[in-house]
């Protein structure tokens, strides 16, 4: 199968082919493939890859447990991987790789479907701005929830696209999001869709929120608790605290695979994925010729921390827009996106 | 006169001559000289070498408001500026050459011992944290305030080092400070020092303070209104607002010449400046020869915006560390600070 190579964008648009469970884990790991809903179908793909070649439930336990250790902090991609098993577990060994292969085919198809109905339920927040105050609706986004980041239209893209298509004028600060500048894949694809935006670093967003050109920040997650809390892209939670402090609404938009119905405690329970030093001491980008190259900013003897989610409380999050609506970041709301059990089930 | 082009740091030390006004007002712009007591210092010597050339008044006019143009947001520049000019109307013409360098020095000297004087001040705050917690005090700064940024100590390194030398564990978070990442200096500063610290991304900062990583932040200043405001780095609020929300005390020290007595509305009254936006399109390193390379992260038809400042409200400073003391973030305890009129005029 193809993925886009994301850490080829926004300068070169490519694809590369697949063709085993430990090149999908490379794929994530290297985050050629990311965003938190497309992992969990890429994983989901990855399974069913290594099925193909063996079935047997010792190789289903050591893929599924392979795959999901490339990226811990989000949970789609322990759903789909417990998922697709899920249903493994059910067959015999021989109808498996067919088997695997449908699952993940229909959790992409499901992806898509859940980010348009994510995209109609954020549009109406969208249309609601822009009735309210009769100009531009300013959206201030971190990293990227675009269509790359999932399947198709993407988490807060989606909602973004649409507006744009039905002519209501939308604006987006795109935060850069150091350090793996995932604002500029936001940026290539607002571009794309003509959407009007303006790249801004991610100290920026305070000071926009200050002098009020920012109505309502919109992000995605990799993880949402039953309670409300949202794990996402580091930095995140600073948005979310000049949000509240300047009385800008904070939405997460996600697909309810995204909520975490095991967890309590998310600051003591959410895994924060520590990912390598060199993404903050080397930067990549293009050279004066137009080729890719690398630049040092910091001497390899700086000690680093690269810790790559925060987590926002609840308290700060004025709604998790979902393909079922948009519920307050509360455990009573949220209980009413709860699917039936199989559903929900981790590997 | 000589000048370190901080543009080449950390990865290589290099001085500049500069001959002229013209000289010193581009090595300010482009940031060779930077940090707001430097350009304050800087700008009275390019004031020196231009009255060596025409000691008239009307030269003296044309280049006054020539640098002062080149950073509209620190004060220190307009103060550095005004005082020069003030003892130069008060002699003829022909003693006006030796006044000007005599007063750039008077100020380059003093600022040493201002920044010495905060050190001392900084570090009984220091000595208050080890005590309390009996482990390393964890310090987090924004942007760089070290002895580069000022003539010797720095603002914020002075107290740090003080505490260095005399055996109490410091350990500083370092924000890279993008788009600029004048964290790095602040890092190679701590280095030079043998200063224990950790680079982060801008973003990392809420995150470190949620899991009570941070001690207390201490930043520089560009500009503090007589109220207490702190115009610093863009991103400043940011840590501020994360530092409140989790009880961490947050610390501005600055000289008293970065007090703006004529300022009563933050928001309203500091121009914020607005860099060049290839400043956050550009990154500039190593290549992997170790020589200096740049590279392009974003399109240059991805508009941008760059603004370079922003303003952290009183209500989320701790307090204020100056040469004559620690205040608190309020009116009343900042005119205690007020100088003689003759010290405080502007151009």
């Amino acid at each position: 199968m193809h993925v886009i190579d994301q850490t080829r964008l926004p300068h070169v648009f490519e694809t590369r082919t697949i063709a085993s469970a430990d090149a999908m884990a490379e794929a994530i790991l290297a985050m050629r493939v990311r965003g938190a809903p497309l992992i969990g179908v890429a994983a989901a793909f990855g399974l069913a890859l290594a099925v193909a070649r063996d079935p047997s439930e010792a190789a289903i336990e050591r893929t599924v447990a392979m795959l999901r250790a490339t990226r811990p902090t989000a949970v789609n991609l322990a759903w789909a991987l417990g998922r697709v098993r899920e249903r493994l577990a059910r067959v015999p060994a021989k109808e498996r790789a067919e088997l695997a292969w449908a699952e993940a085919q229909a959790i992409a198809d499901e992806d898509v479907a859940l980010n348009e109905s994510i995209g109609r339920h954020g549009l109406a927040i969208l249309e609601r701005e822009h009735a309210a105050k009769e100009r531009p609706v300013n959206v201030l986004t971190h990293c990227n929830a675009g269509w790359i980041a999932t399947v198709d239209w993407g988490t807060v893209t989606a909602p973004i696209f649409m507006a744009h298509d039905r002519g209501i004028p939308v604006h987006v600060w795109v935060d850069e999001t150091r350090p793996r500048n995932q604002g500029l894949l936001t940026a290539w694809e607002l571009a794309s869709h003509g959407v009007p935006h303006t790249l801004v670093v991610d100290n920026a967003g305070g000071h926009l929120m200050q002098r009020g050109a920012v109505d309502l920040v919109l992000v995605g997650a990799d993880r949402v608790t039953r309670r409300g809390d949202v794990c996402n892209k580091i930095g995140t939670y600073l948005k979310a605290l000049a949000a509240r402090a300047n009385g800008v609404p904070f939405y997460a938009a996600v697909p309810t695979p995204t909520i975490d119905w095991g967890i309590e405690d998310a600051m003591g329970e959410i895994p924060i994925e520590e990912r390598a030093e060199d993404e903050v001491r080397i930067v990549r980008g293009l050279d004066p010729e137009g080729r890719f190259a690398e630049v040092t900013i910091a001497p390899s003897t700086t000690a680093v921390a690269n810790p790559a989610f925060d987590v926002t409380p609840a308290a700060l999050v004025t709604g998790i827009v979902t393909e079922k609506g948009v519920v307050r970041a509360e455990e009573r709301e949220l209980r009413a996106l709860r699917p039936r059990l199989s559903e929900t089930s981790l590997p």
